[in-house]
């Protein structure tokens, strides 16, 4: 059988658990022996590397708002070309961890260039690909934080720097942009114990991947 | 007497001859006593030049022209948040060696990504800032390629690269650009020897600038 790969992506807040996640969905297509990558931007490709450096050196702190939306949107377009589209189009399934709604929150809502400005440029950004299926990893922005502050191992880079305040204006804006795509983006509540948030996991995968496979 | 400075804005081919002409403009800004600058993207804004060296460098030849596009329009953000709005808040004239028209032909027509789709993310870069006054420089594409190669002093870009051909969709870009903007777009015979272009473009001025000052 001869047809594209599904594009699987993870929306979450930090500390929402999505690598945990990540995992337990490779785990689920590798036991149904499906192909598939797991990719996040920039994902290794050098030119979007460099822009990545570019949005996260903390001595940048005088970047504009609209700049950091085009960056994003630049490394984005370059990941798709080199990584995404080419595994699609082979027949492999793509898990990416985060994908344009994330740019729509975090620019559009929690930066406040609005929803509508960013999935402008992102629509050029991507030539129109979206996923055919996203998970978001609904988590309390108390439970977020704690989770994130529990991990030694992870990097500090500007966008931790921020507050409380900011992961619940992330929240608030996935809440916005779920509500657009009820049928894309399904929901998980990710403040239970990762068996539980598993267990929905592969039933949605079941009903909605398996079944066209 | 405070108000907002003139936008000011140069276009044309590589070899129009828009640096000379961006000094007639400037030598009569000068003598009649009107505060201005002359900036060019990126313009020594640390952000700006880091994204424009991602663009040129010559290693990059597998660059998705969606990426291109994104990183010109992420450049020029940064330096009219940091160069432009402050100076003509001030109420000094900018005088731009380029700006979004150089998109709309380069990204829009030459590389075949369709003007509105530039145009659009653009938009999103400038917030809507356009210039009051662009002067296009019209040069034959012949003429420009030969003061090209006779200029040894020119580092050679990426861009450089390209041929004639290249020069000549450029040009035709150019065409369709002014054609929707006549109004703020004047076009000079860059043909012509300089004392000739200098000449219309001190009326122009004359009629356009002077007479709000």
């Amino acid at each position: 059988m001869k047809r594209e790969g599904f594009f699987i992506t993870l929306e979450g807040g930090d500390g929402s658990g999505k690598t945990t996640i990540l995992g337990r969905v490779a785990a689920y297509l590798q036991n149904h022996s499906m192909p598939y990558i797991i990719t996040r931007e920039p994902g290794g490709i050098e030119i979007a590397e460099k822009i990545r450096s570019i949005i996260l050196d903390p001595a940048h702190t005088a970047m504009d708002a609209r700049t950091e939306a085009l960056l994003y949107a630049a490394a984005r377009s370059q990941h798709l070309a080199e990584v995404v589209e080419p595994a699609l189009e082979q027949g492999i399934t793509v898990l990416c961890d985060r994908f344009v709604d994330s740019s729509l929150v975090y620019q559009g809502v929690a930066r406040g260039l609005g929803i509508e400005a960013v999935r402008e440029i992102n629509r050029f950004a991507t030539g129109g690909r979206m996923p055919d299926l996203t998970f978001y990893l609904d988590v309390d922005p108390e439970v977020g934080l704690s989770r994130i502050n529990a991990n030694q191992s992870r990097e500090v880079n500007r966008l931790d720097l921020e507050s409380l305040e900011f992961h619940r204006k992330v929240k608030a804006g996935y809440e916005q942009v779920i509500a657009a795509e009820k049928q894309r983006i399904v929901v998980l509540d990710a403040n239970r114990p990762v068996h539980m948030v598993e267990q929905e996991l592969v039933q949605v995968l079941k009903d909605r991947i398996l079944k066209d496979f």
